[in-house]
Order: C-alpha cells, then structure tokens, then sequence
C-alpha cells in the first residue's frame, strides 16, 4: 500500500471538526506573532495495534511547512501504554489545529485494529472476516473495515473497506434475499447463477428451517459449487453451539460433502472463538461484528515536550524529549 | 430544527458504505425482477435514546419511490430493548442496499446520545459539555457531537458538532496554549485580549502550578472577567478530587472571587459525576470525553416480517407486523 | 388415600436394611433383658414438606407393641429446621433396629416432596408432571414419583408412582418413537390411532426438524385432536428458550391451532421456570425431571430424650419431651 | 463377585416401574408388527465410576432375545462426559421398555460410587466405611451401599448392603445403646461381653462426657481389647476437630493405649477429610454417611443411533455408532 | 469523674515521648524568637466515640500559657470523620511539641472506645466485661481497659483500668487455678472460701469437663452461692456455640439452678453476639478481649488554621477557622 | 544491646497492671499454702517476628526465684503460629501474676516488629522510617518505635523510642514549621542554619507550592546541603504517586540535582511501597505510620503443661512439655 491512498478530507484540512480551543490557541497566538518551532508527543492509554498513522501523516504531510521533523511508528505495528507512537517537530501553528483529528484517527483506528487483533490471535489461523459494518456510522464504515485487517482480519464485508484495504469484499448472502424467494435453495440457486464464478457460494442456512436439515438440501442442491455453509442461529434459538457445528459437519459428511466448509457468525469474540476450539468444534470461518466495529477507542493524548528547543511540560508529564528507539523518521 | 438538513453523503447514496452481500442480494433480485413491497422493522439490542433518525429519514427520502410507507420514533425518544424503532413498507429493491447505513447510523448515534443522558442524569442539573472529539475519527467527530447534544449536553467542543447542532462551540483553552506562552496568567490574558465578549474566559489552572494557587493568580489577574477556572488535573497527580474543588472554591471564596465558576474535566463518567455531588463539590460544569464519544453502539437489527403483504419472518422472529403504539408516519 | 396401601417390605421388616448396630444394640439388650419404654424424636436437618410417614407409620404399626403412643406431621405438611416431626414412645427393643428406615424413608421422601414443592411455587398455577423415574433406582422410582405428587405436582410418568399416588401416569411420546418410525408426522399419526381416547396426545418436536416448523405439521396432521406440542430441545441445540415459546405460539395461533398446548421439558428447574414467567413465554406444563428426583435427602435425626419416664439426652441435646403442639396421636 | 448375583426385580422385569411413554411406545410398534433392529446407546452427564452396569445386564440377559449384542464398560470402571458405557443392539421391542431402570440404575448407582471415590481419593489410604443407608429409602439402602464399595469404601453399615458387596457389614454402637444404659463404660463391657470375637470393640466417646476422658475411661475399662474410640461430636458441640483427634491421641498414649486407634464421623465430606489430613490428625478410619448417600445421580442419557441398519440420530446427536474402543462385548 | 485525676506523665511533659521534628521546629522558632498565636485543629479519620480527650486536657492544662483557648468535645461523645474535636489557640510553641502525644492519646483511646460501643449495641443491654488487658502493653492496659468502660462496657479485668474508671474489678477465675488444684470443683469452693462475700462466684467450667457435667457439678456442690457459669469453650474443641448456652441452660434448669447465670468468653465480637442473640442463646453476659484490645487505633490529624489571626492552611486543607457547634469551651 | 537495659515499671511490678483474677488465684493459692512448681508455656496465634522478650526477661529476672528455669526464643526471631517462644517452670505463685503483662508485652510489640518486618521486606533495601508515633498512646510510643526497629525499621521518629532503640532519632519538618512561616523556602534556611551539621536537611514540599515547583525552589535555595526532599501530598490531593516520584526526579535532574533523595509518606503500607517499586518510582526512603503503630496485636496465648512434675493440662492442650529445638535457656 502506498502512503498517499489516503484522501485528507477537506473539513478535516480546514479545522471544521477540530476542538474549537486549538482553532482559538492558534488564533491568539497568530494574533500576537507567536509561532515557535514545538515538539508535540503523542501516546496511548493502553496497549494495542497503531492504526490510522497512514491517514494522519496524509494530513500532517498537507499541513506542515518544510523543515519540519516528524517521527511515528508503523501502521499495524503494537505498542505499549504510554509508548510514544508519533513525535512531531514544527513550527505550532502550522499543526495546532489538527490535535483533535490526530486524536482521533488513532484512537478509533488502533481500537478496531487492536480489537481484531484479539479475535485474530483467539482464532489460531482460523480465518476472520469482518463484518460490523452495520454498526458503525456509514462516514466510517470503509475506515472500521480498513483497520480490521490492518490488524489481521482476512477481509471485511463493506464495499468501503475493502477499496480502503485493497481487497475483494466478501460476504455470504442476507436473510432478507431468503426471505423474499421463501426458500434457502432457490436462493442458493439464484445465487449461485448469477454471480461471477469467483464470489464463493456460502449458504445461510438458519432462516426457515433447521440447521443441519437445510445444509444437507443446499449440499444437495449445488453439489461441488457449494463453498460452505454459514451458521448464524440467532439467541432466541440458543445461538450457535459447538455441538451445532459438529453434528452439521457430521450429517454433511455422511452425506458425502466433505469440501463445504462452515462458517459462524453471531455475537463472536475471542470468548466464543476460544469456546469453538476448546470444544473441537470444526469451524472453518468466523464473522466478527461488533467486539470490533463496537470497541472502545484507545485514547491518545497529546502533549508539547519542547518549545523553541527548551523542554518543557505540564505539570504530571517529564519535560523534553521521550526517547523511543522503535520510531522511525517519516517526514 | 428542520429533517432536511442532514446532508446525504454521495458514498452512501451510491451504495459504497453497504455491505457487499445486501448489494449482490438487490442485484440478484433485479436480475430476476423481482421486487415485492416487502416491510423491514428496525429494533435494538438494549434500552436507550433514539439518535440518528434523522439522517436515516433524510436518506430514505432520497430512496424510496412514491407510495412507500415509513413509521419512526423521534430524535431523542427514548426506547426500550427489541421496540420496533423504524418500519418501513416499500419495493424491497428501493431500499435493501441501505440496511448496513440504516442500522449503523442509528447504533452509533443512539449510542451516543444514550451515554451523554446517563451523564446529564447523574449531573441533576449541572450542565454538561461534550468533549470526545478527539477520541473519534474527525469523520464522524461532529454526528457524535450532535448526538451527544440530543441526548442532553448543552454544547460541545467541535466546530462541525456545534453546526449540526445548531450551537456555538463551547471550549477553554488548550495546556498548548499555556505551555506555548510559558505562563497561565499570560495565556489567560492574552486570551481575554483577542477573543470576543461573548466568548467565556474559563482559565485551565493545573498546567504549571498547584491548581488552588493559580487559580487565586488568574482571579487576580482578570478580577470580575473571569468567568470560571477549569481543573483537569490528570492522573498523574491523583485526578481532580472532591476535596480539591472544595479548596478551590474556598480560597476563591476568601479572596473575594465568588463569581469564578469550577469546572471539572478529566477522566469524567457517570461514577464520577455521582462521587462528586455525593461529596458535595461545588462543580459548576463538567467537561465529558471517552465516556461519551467511546461508548459501545447500540446494535440495531432489521427483519423483514412481511413480503407482498404476506406475514413471514425467519426462525427466531415473529412473523407479521409488531404493533408500536408509539411510531407516528414520517413518509 | 388410607394409611394401610403402603405395603411392608419384608426385607426392611426383618431389619436386613438396617445398619448393622441398631441390630446389635437390639440385641445386646436383649441378652441382658433390658428393654425400657423409651421415647424418640426425629427431626429434619432442614426446611421442607413432610412425606413417607404414611410408610413409617406402615411399618410402626407393624412393630409396635399394644400401649406403645406415636405421635406425628401429616403427609405433606411443612416443617421447620429442627421440628420434631415423629415422637415414638414404646419399647426400645421394638423399634430401635428400624432407625435406619424411618429415617432413610423420611429423608428421601420428604427431599422430593420438597423439590416438587418449590418447582409448583415457581410455577404458579402452571401444571407440573413428574419425569424423573430415569434418573433413580427402579426400586424406588415410584416412592419418589409419589412423594413428588405429595409435593404437588398433578402427575408423574412412572406406572408404579401412578399406582402409589392414585392417578394415571401421564407422558407424551418418546424420541425413540419418531426415530424408529421416522417421522415425527406419522409417529403422531399412529399414536393417535391406537392410544385410548383419554390419553391426551401430545407431540414432541424437536426430533428431526426445526420446532416450529414440526409444531404446524403435526397442526395441520392431528387438527383439533392435538392437546399440545412438547418442546424438549436438546443442550446442544441451545436448550428450550422463552422466545421459542412465544414464537412457536405464534406461529401456531397464526396457523389457527390456538388450542394446542406447549408443554416444556429439559433441565427444568425453579429457576428456569421462572426466567419463562418472567420472559411471558406462554407455556401450558412443564415436566420436571432430575430437580425433584436428585434432590439431596432431607437428612433426619432421631434421639432419645426419655427412657424410663426420666429425661435424658445425649451431649448437644435438650434431655426430656421438646413441645410441639403440631403433632398428632397416630398410634 | 459373579454377574448372575443380582436379582431382577418383578416389577422392573414387568415394565411397572417404567415411564408410561415407553410403554406405549413399544406397544404402538407391536400393534403395527413394526419391531426393527435399533442400536441404543448410554452416555452420561459428568465424569464418574461406573456402577449399576451389572444390574442392568442382569436384565438385559433375561429381555433379549438371542443374536442381540451388547457392549459395555465394567462396573468400577471410570468414565469420562458424554462417553458411551452402553451399546444395546437388539429388536427395539425387546428393550425399550427399560430405558427407565437402565438410566435410574446407572444414574444412582454411578452417583454413589463417585462420591465414594472422592472420598476415598482424599482419604490417602485411610480407609472409609459408608455409614449413609439412614438418608436413603430402605428399598436402596442396600444396593448405596454396594455401590459406595465398588466405588473404594472398605465396608458399610447395612446389612443389605454388606451381602450385596459380600462383606461383613461394619458398626461401632449407636448413641441409644448408650443412653438406655446410662454410661458409656457400661455399654462397651456389654459389648465385648456379647459380641462374638470377630467384631471390633469400637467405643462412642461423645453421649456423656467429654470426648478425652471418656476415652481414657473406656481404654482403662476394655485394656487392649479395645480397638478403637469414634469421636462423632454433634454440630451443637462444634464437631469434630483436628486438634480434638491429636488431643484424644496424645491423652491415650499418655496412658498407655496407642493400639487404640481413633474413629470420625459426622458430616464427613473430602473438604472435612482433606482438613483432617492438612492438620496431621492421626485419624484411623472415617465413617461418611450424606456425602455419599445423598448425592446427586450422574444423569446418562441413551440414544438410539442406528435404525435397521441405518445411521440415524435425533437433532443434536451424531447419526451412528460412536466409538469407544474402551466398550467390551459383554452378552 | 473529675477532670484532673489523669496524672501527666513526666516523659510526655518533657516531650520526650514526641516525635523528633515537632521538637526541632520548636526549638528553631525559638531560636529565632518567633512565636505566634496559631489555631490548631484536630480531626479524626472515621466515626467513632471520643476517648482519651481529658488526659490530653489534662496535658494542655500544664501547658499552655493564660488567655490560650482551647474548645472540645467531651469525653464519650460521638463524632464523624473529619468532624472538628479539639481547636487550640495560643502560642504555638507553647503546644507544638505535643501534637503528637495529643494524636496518639485521642487515636488509641478513641479506637478502644468506639470498638467497645460496637459489643455493646449489638449485645442490646446484655452487660459486656473488657478482658482484653493481656493483648496489649501493661503500660496501656490501664487506659484500654478505662477506655472500654468509656465505650460502654460495665466492667474490666485489669486492676488499673478499673482505677481509672473508678469501678471494681471483675473477673471470674483463670484456667491455672484449676490446673493446680486438678479440679473445677475444689477450685471454686477455695474460691467460695475465701474471696470477700461482694466478689460473684463465677466457675469456670471446661477446664478439664464436659461444660455441661462440670456446670452441674459447682451448681450442686456451691448452691445458691454460685452466681454464673463461664464457658470459655477454646477453638481447638469449637469453640462456645449457641446451642451449647441453651442445653447447659435447660440442663441446669433441670437441676433446679435457674439462678445461675451463663458467661460466655473466647474470640467474642459483634458478630459473635449477634450470633447468639439471633440464636436465642440465653447469655447472661459477654466477656471481650482482643476485638476491643486490638483494634486499629483512629487516626487523627492536626492543622494549624490560622497563624497571627490570618486563615491559613496547608494544600488540601481549607484555611480558617472550621465550624462545629458541638464544641464547647474547656480551657 | 544489654538485657538489663528495660527498666521495669513498678506498676508492672507491683501486680496492678495485672488481670484481677491472676492476682486473686496466687492470694487463694497462698492462703491455702498451695504453691508447687509449675510450669507455663506461652504461643502465639498467629506466625510473626518476637519483640518484647526482652522486656518480658527483665521483669521475670526480677520475679522468679533462684532454681527457676526460663527458656526462650531471642527478640527478633521469626516464629510460626502456636509455636511455644516462651517456657517458665517455676514456682507458680512466684510468676502468676505477671501472665496478663507477659501476654500483653509480647502481643503488641511482636505485632508491630511483624508489620514493621513487612515493610522492610516489600521495599528491597530502600530504608523504612517509623513514624506512627502520633497513633499510639505516649506510654507506648516509645516501645512500639523500638518495635519496629527490631521488625527491621532503620530509624523512627519518636525521641523515646530511638533511646530505647540506641539509634538516633529521626525526621525532616512538620508543616506546622512551614505554616508558621509561611514559606518552604524560609523554612529550610532556618532548619538548615540551626540544626547541626549531622541532622539531614530533608524539605517537606507538599505544603503550599505544587511538589515539583516547590523541589526545585529548595533545592536552589539549599544546593548541595539539601539531603532529599520529601512528598506527603494529603489523600485530599490523591495522595503521592509513583509518576508524581517519576516527575520530581526528572526536574530535580534537568536542574542538576541529581544528589538530592526523594522521600515518600503518607498511607504507606506494603501494597503501596510494592505499588512504587512496580512503577519504578525513584523512592529512597520511605516513612510508615499506622501501618506499624495501628497493626491488631499477635495474641499470645500462656498454658500449664506440667503441676508439680506431672504432665496436666486444659481440655484443647496437650499435656506435658511441647518440644521445640529453638528455645534457648535464659534464665
């Protein structure tokens, strides 16, 4: 991926969404002539997978006059609390002003970064896919689905993200598409003749009938072309259990359709993913939704270190330069 | 405020934020030509105020052809776990692609709201200003603003939350400010020069100096000016206490500064805000941040539960109309 | 009922069932020709409702000598921690070897009566029927299901715990039924075909496909002469929930069969009967397996506090008579 | 022990302690002639020793007809949750009627025997004796106590038990001896005067007085006749102690009796047994009564899985034979 | 009670008992000739019962200078935490060395006091006797013991506490009495013998017995001269229980000895007494030693407030003078 | 350290301090010319460090007659919980009443030498002042400081105590010296110009200036004389913590005064001294108060084992001497 894919959007670059109090901090001090060069320190309440770096330096390298130093760890790469993840040397009210948006894009970009992370490393080579989409403010959809598999889902299911990550977007079918042709076959069907041959034909088979009942007829109906089946039983019928998963692999194979996978979805975290495999349950993809599109940010908080090459800091924080060996020098 | 002023983003008209499989689900339809009026209901997990709504109409408004049929709950009801929020009767191809912006618009903003309510609940009359922008992505950082306002706060700190909320931006000063200039009193100062009258001037008193100390500097400083001092004490230093705000108010008091308001930030949920008024703190504002703009979303779930008039519905839901007494006709 | 169905079994007659040093102490007295009228209570060790004294009593009245004086509870009455239930005042050596059997009845007993007990108050009002003969020794799966119907559950499904409590065993059909047949349709079918006209039919569902789809097939086989459908749903399928219930009502009154009943059963229990209460899931009987049958025993504790007409106790006992007016002359 | 010894019961050979439903059943597939070969399989609830099995082919050797098969886990064998200890393939006619006894028998029986071997677990070769046939039904008593030996006890209290078990049933004296004589000394010289010499001199040192001196009075009364002292100290006296058993210890080999062992019980569980042994009491036997006799049945659950030949399961079970290459061929 | 009867002991006076720094800061003020009227306040930690406050007025009366003025709360009376108990205007270097000697009295004294009231409101007028002397140093035996009495107890063990509080010492007769005569009932006859007629006869009774044997025992052998039992049961035999106070009770009413009382000691605290008065245990009267003894002292703290008539204060503390209208003028 | 160095209090002496029951056994004793040779041992309740012994010797010395054998553990041994650290035989009326000061002496000084002991081993080296003078009563102020040296304290604060302890006394200033002069500043030129050169100038900078602020102001004042500064921010300003530490030793660094310590208190308890050296705070002393001063006394339980050369003892003891390898003959 290259740095520059990411589109600094123009109500970010003209302050609008920005903290009023830094858009009047740097007024007063134009005002009155001031602008010292000032090293600004960014770093997180806990820690995680940095995420969003790739957007911010878009708008830092918009934003900030020649000469000046900016330091930052990778997209993707973990940190620890307090670690410094972005160090910025420049004159203040050249970048004042985006406080708020640098904040910001880290804090909820390394929440779902680190939030897939979990489910990733719960899930022991297990695929994840990301689908919480419809959890998450549609401004942000593409941006949660793009940190998703920064922090190692497999792909995501909005159109956004997987532009955003530059994959295919992947998803199995609604159960409204079942609902309005009154059957999970001919919807398979339907499915199945009309997408190109590289979508994979994935069954939702918990609409109308019974879960092993409808995997066996879908496995019948599409035969080899049947990808897999996706298990999303909802909590009114006890969700979907690892002796779920068994059995319906079982019935499918004594029915000879050992190639279809099965997918799970609902309601999974690294709790229920770690359930699936302690009780052996064949999975052979998950769903995640809302442990990672619904995650607590992870607050960064910013602070001056040095102005006009003096150390500096408020009260609570150690005046100068944090030295981390892990940054790299990007601008 | 007037439903129209919701702007409906190009990338979600087109269909990028969807879900590709509630995509593929209205293409394989067309294909077919097949596009019953089919009734979607929207319902959330948990209890809670209803935000987002608004956005969602404006949208819908731009979908749906003539004849469609709409009911809703208001911006700013409240609702209760599995209430039917939202039912919409129309061709199912009109609006199918849109569930993913539906559900997400409405999860995050009522999250939102929902939050910034059990604050201005805790806070029995004291007012509240929302101060999360920096723990949001910037795109989003002014729909969670409005929210947060809808749901009860009096203002809120960005710029694009205060427009769509139709306030003014509400802020102190930044510690960079301070940090800047090397002083309190002189921030305060030149604060006092360049802003207009109808800005409050609240000095922030814990960046150099013991917080009761500097507060007694800028009371000085600014005599009948000053409007309030903001403690945000950080956790570094033990946070702001009960105790400390008392002392503050006491030595305020004995230096003749009675009209000097104290307001709290830092770290502020609704615990805190009930240990404060417990305790007796003579607070008058609080400042709310990840609280608010951190919380998790609210997941929303669409069902159909009829297709050409036809009650239906999948295992797990009630097939048929759920009566609401409390929706009202929107379109 | 009368006192005198509780046949004698000759074993517990002869003391074979006895612990071996109620015998000896027999016996030793006997060598020496001590054999003073001595008076025993029994209490229970916990809260809970009398049953088995109608076989204690059996049996007394078996051994006793003339001018012995027994005094009792009655079957099902409520007691107290600690309640004298049963004072004996005759002979030791007539009595003293059965000890081991009057209490090892009342413990048993009055545990399942007790369970029964607490599931009928969690119920309020909703019938209950007794289905845990499986779950104990064959021996005494009727002294069990009986005491559970002194408990008062409205019926049990063991021939013999029928027999003993004077009402028909109810039950509705087993899975192993379906199974050989194949269906559960035509198991349905025949059942109807052969049983009585006054056994109700009642068909279980949850064999071989989805509950609520089963519920209307056999509707729709059986028509008005289906009493009710049984909801069993294994763990592994997420057990029964309350929203099954209300859906398969649903479902059912939506395809006209309002008058079937859904009777629940699977890992029943007070509080499991209560989350259906409260959840409004509107089930018409519950069947309560291993709550009431693997109830621990209610131990009982027998002492003697007079011999000879002197008042006398072991260490930690009151020595002579402990008053309760409960008590009744019986013998 | 030889398999034959158990005597099946009439009223379980004549279905009238079964569940009506299986009654049924069966007699709704012979009116049809409907009676194919089923396989049925037993699986339990929780881990546990399994007892009971010998009772139950008992019966199956009389019920099945020639050419049927069964397999099985041996009686004292451990099993593990869910694994198959019973494989029935026979006319389902011929058996179905007993699902009830063999699940009752196997439950209560495999539930003694574990908690027995709990206890014995925990003992670390102090040997325990079953003193529990007065918490259970008379009916039982016998056979709780055969499984508390199978499951490691060295010997109960019953006298229907010792026979089943084929040992000598085990006793010290009760405390009514005690109390009829008025003296403790008195009751143990008649004792050893009638007893023949083969029983134990076991003396109750808590009716009277304190547990120590009555000890010494004892030991000085029966010199090395006497084998051991059971300390049985009520709840109203605080129990048996550790320190109490060093204390009796300590005082008897101060006088001269250390062939006098020391004896506990009254409310044995493995905590009380592992307290004893943390706080190096020199205990040398432990009677346990309600921790075995009052335990939950370990519930087994039995399956049919192949119908004429044919692999078939209800919803949550797996179609066909489960392996267990732990199951011998046993009729 | 007179005011003046706590004699000030020299190594307090002389400040040798103070901590190192108060005394340095006097003597360097001295030597700078610097000595201003300074208002001292003292409060405490949590709520209690105020003890110790005449010794330290006691104190103050030596100390300070004429026109010094000092206000208090009195000996007994409750407080809440940081409630104002002591205010001290005068010349600083007149008290400042005994600001520690002034905590420490009020901490401990006010701690003994305040855990003596807790036995005594859960004890609901059964009398309490302090017996905790040998917990604590012999040369505060003394002052606990007064300090109990201040708290509500109606006696002590220790001949200098009972000097202080100007009551008689109480105290029935120690295990070593016994253990050198060999016998509870010589013991208390030589104690009947020759102890004046005014001190209670009060036997220990589980020296070497059964409690229950042993109080028959003085019962017979001292008649109408026995005025209580004690029972002092230790841990190692379980302890007093509640069950045990109700069969020595009935057994001695038995033997006619309703007269005699039930003493009740050993590991005594508020819930213990609540334990018996819930039990109905008929105590007579509560003997309590370390839950007094060994209670946490309450910690206070002194601030000066106002130096040269001039509110002041450390951070944290609010300068000037704290409003309590409970105090009263004592010096 | 000399034994005869603890000066026996006459009151201690003289039987006053003594439980009024001890001293009337040895006058019942002495009235009937009973006195044998007995002998006591005396064990602790719980495990813990041995302080007061030594105090306990010297009155023992003074009491017991020549022939008398005294074994015991040394002061500042570790003992285990009912270990005997103390062995007296002798004739009993010689030492009976002195069994309430020897429990009592023993009790609260080896519970205040254990926590001491604590501290020291949570803090790995860094020095331990004690400072709980002020919570203890002036009597014992001085024996509890001694405590907690011998627990392994390197100093304390209370003048009695460091003469009994051989050590000097130390501390740094109150905040009542700052108050008074109503500048940090002021107040350590003054400490600095009247204190000898010996005394370490620690500054107290907690009082009026933020800590960090006021660290620098003295240590600019004092250069290379400052010895430390010490931190006490009150619980009213969140106390001290380990960042504030981190941030004190980064400022006074960058002003080079890399030589000044940096002193802790307040609260301080192991968890907290763990809690700083976890958060690698740059502490070099600590000073502990209530921790220490307010710990629950070690009860000490005393028993006779042997009358008069025979082997007796109390029911829950065991007769006859307790062996235990450790105890070395001091008398």
């Amino acid at each position: 991926m290259k740095e520059n894919e990411f589109e600094v959007q123009p109500a970010v670059l003209s302050g609008e969404t920005a903290d009023i109090y830094f858009k009047r901090a740097v007024d007063i001090l134009q005002m009155e002539g001031i602008n010292p060069v000032a090293t600004m320190e960014v770093f997180p309440s806990r820690d995680g997978i940095l995420c969003g770096m790739r957007e911010v330096l878009s708008l830092l390298r918009k934003a900030l006059p020649e000469k000046s130093e900016v330091w930052a760890l990778s997209e993707g790469e973990s940190f620890k609390r307090k670690e410094v993840v972005l160090r910025i040397t420049a004159p203040y009210c050249s970048y004042g002003v985006y406080e708020t948006a640098i904040g910001g894009t880290l804090a909820q970009c390394s929440g779902w970064a680190t939030a897939a992370r979990e489910c990733v490393e719960a899930a022991q080579g297990i695929p994840i896919i990301s689908f919480g989409a419809r959890h998450v403010h549609p401004l942000v959809a593409g941006v949660m689905d793009y940190s998703a598999i920064v922090g190692g889902c497999v792909g995501c299911s909005s159109i956004s993200g997987a532009k955003l990550a530059k994959v295919a977007p992947q998803g199995t079918m609604p159960h409204a598409l079942i609902i309005i042709l009154g059957d999970t076959v001919e919807a398979s069907l339907l499915f199945d003749k009309h997408m190109p041959p590289d979508v994979p034909r994935t069954s939702l088979v918990d609409t109308f009938k019974d879960e092993a009942e409808e995997s066996l007829r879908v496995a019948q109906a599409l035969g080899k072309r049947l990808g897999a089946v996706r298990l999303d039983t909802p909590a009114e019928r006890g969700r979907v259990t690892a002796d779920l998963v068994k059995e319906v692999r079982a019935r499918l194979d004594l029915a000879g359709s050992q190639h279809v996978g099965i997918f799970v979805s609902g309601g999974i975290d690294p709790d229920r993913i770690r359930y699936f495999l302690e009780n052996e349950a064949p999975v052979t993809g998950f769903g995640v939704g809302s442990y990672i599109s619904g995650v607590k940010p992870i607050d960064f908080t910013a602070d001056l270190h040095e102005v006009g090459g003096k150390p500096i800091a408020k009260r609570g924080r150690i005046p100068g330069i944090t030295p981390n060996p892990k940054l790299k020098r990007v601008i």
